[in-house]
């Protein structure tokens, strides 16, 4: 056996553990009665430690640099790097702060649930500064083992080969358009009228309805299900992905889209390419690109005009509204793209989502380069919030910078994958449409299959067998240009 | 820390592996879409590898050696005997020889559901003879270590500390009763007259009413679910117990008895010790004690006239059925005692279920101890179903002896649990109806906190710490009696 076919047995060893932690932590979130918990966290965390012995394994080290000098296909030469590149990131932290960092956002984390809710930022500011310490300590030795600067080691974590200078370029452009496009888009709505949908809508219609657009957008029941969670997610492992979605009996959409856009991410799981299952090589390629699928499917897509001349009638009937002017594909459109000018994030419309994104990335990236501290953020947070969408959050830190989980668990550098995606997507719906002769007829008759195929082919079985520049560039002609997405806002929001 | 402490971190982190197990194992068996299957055996596969090493591990039996020699409670030496028994029982058997009997069984098993369909005994034989083999040799070798006979070794895995001279003088007492009562049920029975309860039941009703059941058995729903599975069984670990039923729209009795009976299961698990969790003296006692908590739910409560008087009108209730006559208590409680000799066991009531229990024992007994050969089977299953129940299997294998999976599964040894469990109930049920004053009256009325606060004292908490003989001794004064069971079923059957 070669060494690069030792490696291979034992990154699929590992993604077989892999494989339970993702059905027991899918079970955790959409089935586990509450008294299981303290037990499943326990089990898990002992699952923890056996990955984390596999993946930092002491051979794997003398394992790679022979592995290195054997004769190997270019498939296996990228599949070596893949799992290379794996290994280090497992073994570059010391044990100590990797624990250090777990306790500390989970110190965090935990406090924030009640401290957001009384708006106590003063509480919560000490807990964040142990995180942004040990968040800089990362960053530090990331860097040092790379040999890229402190924030692009963190953002090279869910978004691999980007850096702070080209995501610089990249908002920069998209800033010296979005607050113009923001104001220009909310004057023309202004004159725009739309119904709301009323409820009750019963959660089994609802769920019948997801489940039906889950089909129309090729989703996989063989190897995969839809179930509840509070907090919505794709799960599972490709051969059995897991979506969730929940239910509110006064609003049928948010979950309807919600199930849409974690169908994008499913039907990237489930169309990676076989011969690559197991390993790293085999995984999607980046928080973004999978962004980018979720994205093309409930904003490119679910919302566009043409699909909802299918989604408006499907709605109507399953939900027994087949009478109810709110259902017409007209008012439907007009409520899926509205825009509003808000403060939290996660309800943001794709227009103003950007300015949520920027904001934070030019934050938490002053922070772990060592440029501001902690204290500052609420200051800079309300700054941007009015410069970009013309929003004051002073005193309101429950609403502004304590708003999201992503920095009290420690996740800097994950924020700039949301509108890289988004970003991703458009430019890969502008190349598809170019591809297929009369794509918007055929989305507006239902017929998706060739975009699929086109999707299927171009990024779903690349999986990571390119660089997400390379991807791009193979998928759509070009490297990653605002200007797509840019195109794409004016077209449905400007037009 | 002394070798006693690490032996129950390593058994912990052992049972820790064995929760991802159940969970993974439930899913598979009650969520799973079918693609999923394959990536999921491959998955469980590498977990039950990393199980076998944890259970037996080099250093164990050193670790075993010191921990006798240490200072323990009377407490922490059950617990060490069971863990060394665990231990030991994992050891025994050779690589080669686990390898080949799964093999065997998986084989078997599997050209099995098909022969099955077919008859076709002369294609099964060959496969059943492997796997006997190779449980002829696991059991001398369990025999050579533990010093019992070769059959006792086996059903020590199942129900230990019984063996066979035992279990003879036990099923020779039932033989001498058995057929006559047969015949005088079937007598009795037979001017009888009830009304079968015609459906469509629908199955949100349905499981509905298999909830309501639960509450009002006390299953607690913090630490457990009900769910579907294609064959009913109680899973999951005692923090999150999963049980499964299967419902048929014509038929709602079947779904709700296996309901009760899996419920059964599940408050014994859900009742064990707390302070042992994770270790083998914490688990339930054997197989036959397990059953009995099953048989004491369905046989003993559920299906008494005394229980009616609350299942019948709840059924009625949630099935919308309080007009019809084949729900009132008087039908009901006639329904669910009709006895008829059939050649299903897993079909049979409670008075012909344990004719079907001893022919298997009978016949896998002298097959272990080679006193017969695989080609003597199907003549003696005639002979003694004649005997037994008056019934011919001549040729017909499918519902002779290639109707059950055990012996497919190499499963020698665990028939006489079920019969075991049916009369350890009987004698619970009779000893706590002395314990607790007016006992019918309080099931009538559906108070059953005494009943089950005498359950769990008596035997759920009881776990392991006790030998199934010490722990039938303590709770009901006696040994094992297989008149507690005679007496049970004169009184329902013939009074």
């Amino acid at each position: 056996m070669t060494h690069y076919d030792k490696l291979e047995t034992h990154f699929r060893k590992l993604s077989r553990l892999a494989h339970l932690d993702a059905i027991c932590g899918w079970d955790q979130a959409a089935m586990m009665p509450k008294g299981g918990n303290q037990a499943r966290g326990e089990a898990m965390a002992e699952l923890a430690v056996l990955m984390h012995e596999l993946a930092t394994a002491p051979q794997l080290g003398e394992w790679f640099a022979s592995a290195a000098g054997e004769p190997l296909s270019a498939d296996q030469q990228t599949s070596l790097r893949a799992m290379e590149r794996r290994w280090r990131q497992a073994t570059v932290l010391p044990a100590r702060l990797v624990e250090a960092k777990s306790l500390a956002a989970s110190k965090c984390e935990h406090a924030w649930r009640e401290q957001r809710k009384n708006n106590d930022w003063q509480g919560f500011a000490p807990n964040l500064r142990e995180v942004v310490s040990l968040a800089r300590e990362e960053a530090a030795v990331r860097a040092e083992s790379s040999g890229l600067s402190t924030y692009d080691a963190l953002l090279d974590l869910y978004e691999p080969g980007m850096i702070c200078a080209q995501l610089d370029l990249l908002f920069q452009q998209v800033k010296t358009w979005l607050p113009d496009m923001i104001r220009a888009v909310e004057e023309k709505q202004g004159s725009r009228t739309y119904l709301t949908p009323e409820g009750p809508f019963p959660v089994e219609r609802q769920k019948q309805l997801g489940l039906e657009a889950m089909k129309l957008l090729g989703f996989d029941f063989d190897h995969g299900r839809l179930d509840v969670s509070s907090h919505p997610f794709c799960g599972g492992v490709p051969t059995d992905v897991r979506i969730t979605t929940r239910y509110d009996e006064a609003d049928f959409m948010t979950a309807l889209l919600g199930v849409i856009h974690e169908t994008g991410h499913a039907r990237y799981e489930q169309n990676l390419p076989v011969q690559w299952a197991g390993l790293p090589v085999g995984e999607a390629r980046s928080m973004g690109v999978h962004e980018s699928q979720s994205l093309f499917f409930e904003m490119q897509l679910a919302r566009s005009g043409e699909f909802t001349q299918q989604l408006a009638p499907l709605a109507a009937r399953i939900l027994g509204r087949e009478d109810d002017p709110a259902f017409s594909v007209d008012n439907i459109a007009s409520f899926n793209t509205r825009m509003k000018r808000g403060y939290i994030r996660v309800d943001a419309d794709e227009v103003t989502y950007p300015a949520h994104v920027i904001l934070r990335y030019e934050i938490e990236r002053a922070l772990i380069q060592g440029d501001i501290e902690v204290s500052d953020i609420p200051e800079l947070w309300d700054q941007k919030m009015q410069s970009y969408l013309g929003l004051s959050t002073k005193d309101n830190y429950r609403n502004g910078c304590m708003q999201d989980i992503h920095w009290t668990g420690g996740a800097f550098g994950y924020f700039p994958s949301y509108t890289l995606g988004a970003m991703y997507a458009a430019q890969l719906f502008a190349t598809a449409e170019r591809s297929i002769n009369g794509l918007r007829d055929k989305i507006q008759r239902g017929d998706l299959s060739e975009l699929f195929a086109w999707l299927k082919t171009n990024i779903w079985q690349k999986a990571s067998t390119l660089s997400t520049d390379e991807l791009i560039r193979a998928a759509t002609g070009k490297a990653l240009n605002p200007a797509y997405f840019q195109r794409h806002l004016a077209a449905r929001y400007l037009a």
